[in-house]
């Protein structure tokens, strides 16, 4: 690499989920190939979104402002709560228009391996909200990864809030619109089976 | 998506090769989990290089200046000329460590499908180049890549500059290191299997 400063960019870029070494020096080289077409306005977004985007101080939602949009909606069901990873989770659930109540982002799985414990995820937030929150909180969908990790922690939630007096709730498994059989795995194959039920 | 700031980002993120839209959201929301330790560091990182690095006059190189560390270098032959795609090329190149002259960077290949002719490479600067130079180059490498585009580039190059007086030599092709035949396309056993050499 020829120069400090872009061998740190190639760094920077690497450390990307989806980029490994060889394409982030491919995307870094993109950038200088024009820079005032690809490497200024990557720049200037990233300034901005550091300038202007903050994490819910309720749900762990992104936006302008906290509480989140959705936090502040008076139109939306706070009753009813569904709990996810990642916030791309939540957009996700929002792209899908069918979930009408507030979220609770826990920012990962519980992985005791790598160190992550409930404490370093917002589960304390979620037990707070659920015993302060007014209206009461009713429901609290789990709407995490169907991965080890994913249902590891589900089941720590759903033990961790029984005591709270809520309806503790996952999302159903089966075949995905669109999705072949065989390209499924066989859980998912056993999942859709378990759940199936009378047609018409 | 909760902001257009946020937008921007991911829009931004999505036209760096090797990231699409789903993998531009990851990486968006990865640089806005900790954006003391992730975001800043690459919007430090990007601002630095578009101060630091320069394309070289003379051959394409990226470097601090212009020209590059590679053609101020007395060390390296200037009558032997490497001319390669892209920058990335070029390193590969430094990272064999067996080429000592100098390089030319096209810009990318023909592709009169895509409007990329002659005239939108470095090309016209190459053929400057070899008229101009002193001392004399005499031996123009093409190592480009063995495609359909870098091909036809090659062939155009080796007729463009037959008339300059240089000899134009193109890579050799075959099996690669840690190369195995099963994994091989026909055409570069072909090739292999052309360019054989006695052993021992």
């Amino acid at each position: 690499m020829p120069s400090e400063a872009l061998d740190q960019l190639v760094r920077q870029l690497a450390r990307l989920p989806g980029l490994g070494p060889r394409s982030a020096r491919r995307a870094a080289l993109h950038l200088l190939k024009k820079p005032e077409a690809h490497l200024r306005p990557l720049a200037e977004a990233l300034s901005r979104v550091a300038r202007e985007v903050v994490a819910c101080g309720i749900c762990g939602n992104l936006d302008t402002q906290s509480p989140c949009g959705i936090c502040r909606d008076g139109q939306r069901d706070g009753r009813s709560i569904c709990v996810v990873e990642e916030v791309d989770d939540l957009w996700a659930m929002e792209r899908g228009r069918s979930f009408r109540g507030r979220y609770h982002v826990l920012g990962g799985t519980l992985r005791a391996i790598d160190g992550i414990t409930p404490e370093s995820l917002r589960i304390p937030d979620l037990v707070r909200r659920i015993e302060t929150a007014d209206p009461r909180i009713e429901e609290v969908i789990l709407a995490l990864g169907v991965t080890v990790d994913g249902q590891t922690t589900a089941h720590y939630l759903a033990e961790r809030l029984a005591p709270l007096g809520v309806t503790v709730t996952r999302l159903g498994h089966g075949v995905p619109l669109g999705g072949q059989l065989g390209y499924l795995d066989d859980g998912t194959i056993d999942a859709a089976l378990r759940s199936r039920r009378p047609l018409g």
